[in-house]
């Protein structure tokens, strides 16, 4: 090895491969040739990406692909393709060896394999660089989540000023629906620059299912929770934080679900520091929720209780590396931001999930989202 | 082989991957494996999916993933994960031979292998059936252009009722930008129901770089380039058009751009029915802009002319199968649905691009986009 960085391999584009945007800096949404040899990094780009790439992003050299193509034809003859301009590159750069993520697009793995190419797999992460946030990636989550809180009081006004009339919201004489609300979230955030992908408002038993984003009217006196991820527009970073609301008059169980939910985020976020196991994390919101008396069942039809992880990874994916699970024994990374998010949902009942995002530290964490827990509108 | 069909292997999210929402018509945004044997499908969901993947999906079969991981570890041993949750699943259906898409993770192929699968990569696309749109398809993504005029009427409105004052244009005693006509074109499409992503507002040379999104004050004067490409948020498929404008007064070389390039989209248009080889289309683009004297030139700063291709497929991707371009030599498949989108780009005059959407017929095509082609708001 001529060098202590491996050099690496990356064939991708940026909004599948956040590797390629933390490495180039520029969203480039065809798949291309990234390189980093000897610790500088080298792209491939079509004439439609080259002067952007090369004006707006960070790579050390950006190459034409027509004459990358040129001289992978010369070498390999007419029916040159991807592969054979890596292979033209990596011969005139001397390198015969690189690291590739795991999810390297397995036809051309063979192909470079047949062209004489060796090719390690990550077996993790290929930039473990990425788990770990400096403060200005600090501060591009933060402002992810300030978008998140923006999207939080345009729903909260809504909420609050909404009339019930039996089993239906009203606002400015129409429906309150799961649309409505996450129509006047996604605008408040896509005014001040995020781009909102999918943001969860999910009322009553639909709000069991973690994953089910949300549809019709919402109704008084049941919990929904409401969950933005948006993507900060400018720097790729994501924000992503969850509360739970209910228009009118909880009653004493779902009050009591909502306190027992909020405690064990806080006795989640107790537990984090540099050096602890994911799953011990995740083992304080397990027993919190135990001690309450709240159990968790799998059955054929879907699970009740607790059934995800505690938290994720937060950056320029909405899932960075980093996990708070019960599976994972890796300790927690000094410097990486993570969402903390436990959540209890029971068919019948509803479902309720905090989520906020702290930064890991020597002896703690310190919190990159901010928005009050206020939960119940009259 | 014990059927015509052959049997599949994909381990993907439907993010990254069209083929796993066209099998399965559900979202899930992290990867997981799903089969196809015997022309039935099938799924491994964790138990935050399972429940909405049984009930909103259409896999024939969905499984729950601790089960199967649990077969999984009685075979394999305590380490066994996703490479040896699919050979049970493989040996419990007596299947020994997948085809896989060419961008299979790399990693996982070869764990496979090396359990004694064998596995094809489908060199080219994985369900060929995917390129031929049908009725309801076409009619899916005809929504998704209906979204389109609706973000171009949003800014249509802007620029019509625009003042100029010196370099600068303002409404309602805001100037308008980049952003702010984003803005305005992004909510109208969220609110009918589109997920807009990264809409294109490029004025002056901006435009002349296409991937460019634009940023900063919209000049008078300057053709400014709008392309839309929203995605249909309940179905998943997309839009794509492409608008120019010009607010104020156009000079006669900014006409001749305009209407050029309007000539040759209607001369690619002519040439377009099942059969016909996407380079041939592509080709009368090219001697379009020759005749009319605009020569397309590649420096080491960039292009200028017209240097990329005229049309790609749509659906539930923005770039489906099928490609109108220069080395595309294959026929164009009959009720393929393509875009039809030439531009021309010189830095200093500006850039120009019409975009519609046509589906392949027998004898020519039916357009699938509809919005007027008035470009010039004095």
């Amino acid at each position: 090895m001529s060098s202590r960085t491996p050099d690496l391999l990356l064939y991708s584009d940026t909004r599948a491969s956040a590797d390629l945007l933390y490495l180039g800096r520029v969203e480039v949404h065809d798949a291309f040739i990234a390189l980093r040899i000897r610790g500088r990094t080298l792209t491939v780009q079509s004439a439609l990406e080259l002067g952007r790439v090369r004006r707006t992003g960070r790579f050390d050299v950006v190459l034409a692909r027509d004459a990358c193509l040129e001289r992978a034809r010369r070498r390999h003859g007419p029916k040159a393709g991807v592969a054979e301009i890596i292979a033209v590159l990596a011969r005139e750069h001397g390198v015969r060896r690189f690291r590739v993520p795991d999810d390297f697009p397995g036809a051309l793995y063979r192909q470079l394999l047949r062209l004489g190419l060796k090719l390690d797999f990550a077996g993790g992460l290929l930039l473990p660089e990425r788990e770990a946030k400096t403060p200005w990636e600090a501060r591009c989550i933060r402002e992810g989540n300030r978008l998140c809180a923006v999207g939080f009081r345009a729903a909260e006004s809504i909420l609050r000023a909404a009339r019930i009339r039996g089993r239906r919201l009203f606002h400015r004489g129409r429906p309150v629906t799961s649309e409505s609300l996450r129509f006047a979230i996604d605008v408040a955030i896509l005014e001040q620059g995020g781009n909102p992908q999918d943001t969860i408002v999910a009322g009553g038993d639909q709000a069991c299912d973690p994953h089910e984003r949300g549809s019709g009217p919402i109704r008084p006196h049941e919990l929904v929770i409401i969950d933005v991820f948006p993507r900060v527009t400018k720097t790729g970073y994501h924000g992503d934080m969850t509360r739970t609301y209910l228009k009118g008059r909880a009653r004493e169980v779902q009050r009591r679900l909502v306190a027992t939910v909020r405690e064990a985020q806080r006795r989640a976020t107790r537990e984090i520091r540099a050096g602890v196991a994911g799953r011990d994390v995740h083992a304080a919101v397990v027993a919190c929720f135990a001690d309450a008396g709240y159990e968790t069942r799998h059955t054929s039809r879907g699970s009740v209780g607790f059934f995800h992880g505690t938290g994720h990874g937060l950056g320029l994916e909405v899932h960075d590396p980093g996990r708070i699970s019960p599976t994972n024994a890796q300790a927690l990374k000094l410097h990486s931001v993570l969402t903390v998010e436990p959540g209890l949902y029971y068919p019948g009942l509803g479902g309720c999930r905090w989520e906020d995002v702290v930064q890991v530290t020597a002896t703690g964490s310190r919190p990159l989202s901010r928005h009050p827990y206020v939960w119940e509108f009259r």
